[in-house]
């Protein structure tokens, strides 16, 4: 098996301004190959730590992977340092400044000096191309041992990595990892856990729980010589959690839940709504993340204020005068609002308190109604109470808020609505 | 300056399977101790590794961060080879057995035998107590070296850190380091770094660019024996890079430009609305995201679909038609559709094409058209080329479609709309 040490270059990561989610990615993505990462290793951009860093690196692992420096500045220097460290001259690539001069065209710009050096490639490497910023990555070899070189924004690493260096590190790739990740909403961690204890020891394929913000999820990983074979020793396994967990599984390999939400919208060839008080755009924006979600959804209203639920919304002046905005009634006429206003067949209602600031009522942060109304007649009210208050928890109520009035909209096209 | 590394142990992070945010929350705390992190290295649940990288380690930092594997099962080791290799004997301690011993009672549980060797700790060490779960940490000396171990999960590491390992270190602690950032939006990276290219180069305080999703920040980091000294090292650069950089800059240690709009809209006693198609609730969230954003901000459209946009905010049937949903016609209807469905002051509409797929026409991906209007009778179109297309387009043009319908409220405050 392959030995990999993934180095990732940026003062900006020992100072802790950014998390190093790149390290993971490639640590993901390099299990999935059967590519064995023993280290992870962060230096600043400095020539001297970094020159010492590649060393201890080279002799100890097969594969080398830095991420970061790879820009215009003059403090970007891992390309001139792996490429010194390997005794290999770099010459000017001229495809990779064509196209950087084509990027910066497209964009209205003109292309400055500095940008030229991110042009200058190891002659003898194989240079992946950037499809999404001016930095263009590469791979050395020498006796054996290999730098591959990627850009630091994790936008312009996953998709070089996935489209360039897969296809280069597929002659270290052997055994075949296939990991299932099975999605559930509204059952916790430790309950889900428990009602699948007697998998969690297996060793091939292994049973892992993951829990974060609200939803947890249990990954089913099988390793074998090829991709079908880890399927089938796989499958038992996931059909065995699908019948314990049934209707709290809201996806199987889908990246969340909104996603499995606009592919059930599509199925039944149903249109949703939004009216967001508390969440401000959120629902809307995680549902128009997905491709393609214009089919199913057209029309969102936040309702920041009392005045827009009032005049775009309709929701009764008095409800909000005795109620209050945070209120099971105005929850409901919110999303009949939504519901007429759009022409939708289902609308989503959200109205809570995020915090850290309490609304000046008694009403605790962390509150809130959630409802779904559906042209069938349906109208429903959920009352949420995440219990998250102070630092840190309006994101997390928010989000909360968010994916539990998605999850109503799961469970309604599911037909699981109780 | 003492020179610190950051060992995490777990191969649940060189697997991806979670995302090392220990070394970010511990390398923010020791850069405002003045404690010099140069190295993070993450190591398996493997002893002969671990070792090596303590090697390594103790040959290039004076103080050791080692994180994770102090739990009770037998692949947590970091304590025993810690230990190992200062050459320090670990015995039991008992005032941790009692505390782990009524933290299981607490939890009405029997502590397990496992949980013993939690309590052996090292002889000469100094014990950090564990408020938030089981394993104590600790921190050993051998000839100045200093290593200090923290248990991994985030939510025991941080407070143990910050009321125990930061008392402990604080014999290192004698220069304060502070920095400042400089936040620029509609100047790219590279242009920036130009016009302070003679600033770059200067130490103390040093100035270093950074990049991320179209915006570009300058980093400004002085070092001194206090706040204030350092804090007076580093205004006269950041008055000469305000002067050079101009209205590109929205704000100094603003978190982000939502943050700076919300702000600047509260000073002008001015309310804002949105209108949204492409973005689909971004632009909201992100003004949401900002805790008292609702004295500012009380209405938004998400008119994904054409029904919405002209039935809710009234734009013109035949300019749909003639020229398409992403245009001029329509950001500007779209924009004036919102200040009068609101009755807000200033209303920012976008309509672009995200992608990955076109819209059908021949328009191309990464197109987008950004409206404001107000009270005072501005009216202003952009047209925007963000030149993404392709895997990972639709993520990155909607933030940046968000961001500069933002940055032309915060220009329209500043009276630097042209």
């Amino acid at each position: 098996m392959a030995i990999c040490e993934i180095i990732s270059v940026g003062t900006e990561i020992l100072l802790g301004d950014i998390v190093n989610t790149d390290a993971q990615f490639l640590s993901v993505e390099l299990a999935k190959m059967g590519i064995s990462v023993l280290h992870q290793t962060t230096v600043g951009d400095n020539p001297e730590r970094l020159r010492k860093v590649l060393g201890i690196a080279s002799e100890r692992s097969d594969i080398i992977i830095a991420s970061g420096g790879l820009g215009p500045t003059p403090d970007d220097l891992t390309k001139e340092i792996c490429c010194e460290f390997f005794n290999k001259e770099c010459v000017l690539h001229q495809d990779s400044l064509n196209s950087m001069e084509s990027y910066f065209k497209g964009k209205g710009l003109v292309m400055s000096e500095n940008n030229k050096k991110q042009a200058l490639l190891p002659a003898d490497g194989v240079v992946f191309p950037n499809d999404n910023g001016t930095a263009p990555g590469c791979a050395i070899e020498k006796d054996g041992k290999h730098i591959l070189m990627l850009p630091g924004p994790p936008r312009e690493l996953k998709p070089m990595f996935l489209n360039y260096a897969v296809p280069y590190l597929s002659r270290f790739s052997d055994k075949v990892i296939v990991s299932h990740n099975i999605r559930t909403f509204g059952i916790g961690e430790s309950v889900m856990a428990q009602k699948v204890d007697d998998l969690l020891n297996s060793a091939n394929p292994s049973v892992a729980p993951y829990a974060k913000e609200g939803e947890a999820l249990l990954r089913v990983t099988a390793m074998a010589d090829n991709k079908q074979e880890a399927d089938k020793i796989a499958q038992p396994v996931i059909d065995e959690i699908t019948s314990r967990l049934g209707e709290f599984i809201y996806g199987i390999d889908e990246p969340n839940i909104e996603t499995a939400v606009v592919k059930k919208l599509k199925e039944k060839g149903l249109t949703l709504a939004t009216a967001e008080s508390c969440t401000g755009g959120l629902i809307g924006k995680r549902i128009t993340d997905v491709s393609g979600s214009s089919s199913v959804y057209g029309c969102g209203i936040i309702s920041y204020s009392n005045e827009t639920k009032i005049n775009v919304l309709g929701v009764d002046e008095n409800d909000l005068k005795i109620h209050g905005a945070v209120s099971e009634p105005v929850a409901g006429q919110m999303a009949l609002g939504a519901l007429k206003v759009s022409g939708a067949d289902i609308a989503v209602s959200v109205t809570g308190i995020a915090g850290p600031e309490s609304d000046g009522t008694d009403k605790p942060v962390g509150l809130s109604f959630i409802s779904l109304a559906a042209k069938d007649g349906t109208v429903v009210v959920k009352k949420l109470l995440t219990g998250k208050n102070g630092p840190g928890c309006r994101d997390y109520n928010r989000l909360v808020n968010a994916s539990n009035a998605l999850n109503l909209v799961r469970l309604y096209l599911d037909n699981n609505l109780q």
